[in-house]
């Protein structure tokens, strides 16, 4: 089966033909349709100052149909439609049972691993040689094992070309605003950056009611795209001499309602945090700050109670959310066309890595069977 | 009418009589019965790095009577029994009509303003020459002029002599767990800070049935005093190399459910916050750090999806949320009593000030009527 497999760090990804083993004990192989190009693979494609694990197949954001499943598996059956995360969700674990966390203790993202948690080997290989998997899904390839616990089961009737996307980016942006922000209709709200994970952000801003949607980003080229997702006001913290929250402060008169940092800056996230309004104001962090990065603030700005929250993957758990969100899309409550900029071939998916690396477009889908 | 002046910082107060003006528009003239001492007044007595505001009259934990009211005043008739409150709740600002805030924005605490607000002038004289408020209670006085605004209308079954003390401290600290912490029964929650506040917030964890209850202090003889209030473990971070957030992580597998810091110290802020399990924990500071105060962490603390807040007076709206407080005491489920370790009477004043100095207790109530 054809799969584009990452030889090294930073190269084109070449099409290979590859033997995917047949599932084993809680596993399931999945045939791939869709599936889009997000920075983490790019990321972890670079490879830059991260232990390299090559020869790698990347991809993450993705929708297929079960091929068939191993051993122990019973919630899923050949046929269905499934949407692969890179977090899982066992249903027994502290995590799990909690109501609030989705950080699965057994399969919670694991970026360096390369191989099944079963049994520590990967089921990818050409000539007998191991092809790493990565992040438990590698969804650049026609077919891929994956761990039930990481596949959620959607309605068939969704378009899998559209609701590919709602396997990571989309949805961390989405559930951060809805599960964690969670603004009342009528209420301010800021968002902080403008990439893909930043206007989902804005999209379930603009779901629940928001009066007002201010989209902050250093390039003013997110202006345009942003106002599809209800944005009424931009900001460029560049544009002005005073920090930014002073200038949301400002704007608002004492501050948005709730705040949603998608930059993965140290500075955003601060600014983030102190535009909110004190007395009700939740401000809430999604984007990955590199390991020195540090949060700092009065702790006053807090005892004028405000909130400050994390989220990872927008607080959904995979298998008993993400359903829920595909059918937010199906009564078309969820707009997800609107980020779909770019569409290849699978053929072509170095195009797709071509146009992140631009920082064009929002998404890009990779059709598997052309 | 006798009142306890502060004539200076730092100075011993004296017994003055002193003349107390009839309450103007929506003020009322209150007897106060009992009074506690609060470390807000020491610290305002002793006025280090601060514009004094000299001479003053002190005081803020209290409870009395209405005796008369001034035009406007519609809620209270003299007979009323009364909390006097250094906040207050306007029931007209954005903040009063928000569900979650009690940062009103007309009654906020001020703590330099010594005069009322509705004429900028003091209602206490000493032959004709003012001597001014103190947060709009100034309760070291037979009689005291108070904002409407201010004063939460209670049982009048209610022990004055007791439930004076749910006028600061100890709602600061329950209500900073039972409205904001929110432990559910069975949870673990650590509290920094075993002062008054501290041992409310801990009582609110007892009250919400902490499965394990957490003492946190510099102060070894804090311990024996918290197990009256619930404490189940101990831990002194000097008794320990490592930082106490990693030896609360450790004996609790993975960290607390909750905690709540009480200490004014931006450390324990930090490791209060620190301590909480991922996924699902929440922390609270309560404590009023120093103006130089950073709190600082690493975001990726935040994005395992940890919650951070903060409070004032426990989130508790004083005229609408404190009547419920006493109600809490009188059906027993609050325990008041075991703060009370002094009584004294209004003459014997500057006692209390020595015992608060020298660390010794918790609350001395003062007996005005003797
Ligand atoms: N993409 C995902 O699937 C995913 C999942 C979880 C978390 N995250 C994190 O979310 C963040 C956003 O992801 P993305 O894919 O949308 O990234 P992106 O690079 O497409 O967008 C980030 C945007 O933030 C803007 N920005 C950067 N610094 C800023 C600042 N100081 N002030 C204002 N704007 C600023 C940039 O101009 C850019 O438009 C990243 O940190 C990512 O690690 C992403
Ligand atoms: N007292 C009030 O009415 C009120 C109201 C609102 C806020 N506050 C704030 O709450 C805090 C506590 O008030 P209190 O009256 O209980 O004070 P307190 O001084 O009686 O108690 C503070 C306790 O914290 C301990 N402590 C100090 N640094 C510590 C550290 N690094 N780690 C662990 N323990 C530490 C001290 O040993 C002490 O036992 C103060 O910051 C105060 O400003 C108080
Ligand atoms: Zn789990
Ligand atoms: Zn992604
Ligand atoms: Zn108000
Ligand atoms: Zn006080």
């Amino acid at each position: 089966m054809a799969a584009a497999v990452a030889w090294e760090a930073g190269k084109p990804l070449s099409m290979e033909e590859v033997e995917v083993a047949p599932p084993q004990a809680m596993e399931v192989r999945v045939k791939i349709l869709y599936t889009a190009l997000c920075h983490t693979d790019v990321y972890f494609w670079e490879a830059k100052g991260q232990t390299p694990v090559f020869p790698r197949i990347l991809g993450h954001e993705a929708g297929g149909i079960v091929e068939s499943v191993g051993e122990g598996v019973t919630e899923l059956v050949p046929g269905d439609h499934v949407l692969p995360v890179f977090t899982g969700e066992c249903k027994e674990c502290a995590h799990c049972m909690s109501e609030e966390s989705n950080l699965c203790d057994l399969l919670r993202i694991n970026v360096d691993r390369g191989v099944m948690i079963g049994d520590g080997q990967s089921r990818f290989t050409i000539d007998g040689k191991p092809i790493f998997h990565f992040v438990g899904t590698s969804t650049f390839s026609e077919y891929t094992v994956i761990h039930v616990g990481c596949l959620a089961k959607i309605d068939p009737e969704a378009p899998l070309d559209k609701v590919c996307l709602l396997s990571c980016g989309i949805s961390t942006g989405l559930g951060a605003t809805l599960n964690v922000a969670k603004p009342k209709k009528g209420m301010t709200v800021a968002i902080f950056g403008l990439g893909a994970v930043g206007l989902a952000a804005m999209e379930g801003a603009r779901m629940s009611g928001g009066s007002r949607i201010i989209g902050v980003d250093l390039n003013p080229a997110k202006h345009e795209q942003a106002k599809k997702f209800g944005c009424t006001d931009f900001v460029n913290p560049k544009d002005h001499t005073k920090p930014v929250q002073e200038v949301i402060v400002e704007m608002t008169d004492g501050g948005v309602d709730r705040a949603v940092e998608c930059t993965g800056n140290a500075d955003a996230m601060i600014s983030a945090f102190e535009c909110v309004h004190d007395g009700w104001g939740v401000a809430v962090l999604v984007g990955v700050a590199h390991k020195e990065a540090v949060f700092k603030t009065h702790p006053m700005n807090f005892l004028n109670e405000r909130t400050l929250r994390g989220t990872f993957f927008g607080n959904y758990k995979p298998r008993t959310d993400l359903p829920g969100v595909v059918d937010m899309y199906m009564r078309k409550e969820l707009e997800l066309d609107k980020f779909i900029t770019h569409s290849v071939p699978f053929s072509q998916i170095n195009t797709a890595f071509d146009l992140m690396l631009k920082g064009e477009g929002l998404r890009c889908v990779i059709r598997m069977d052309e």
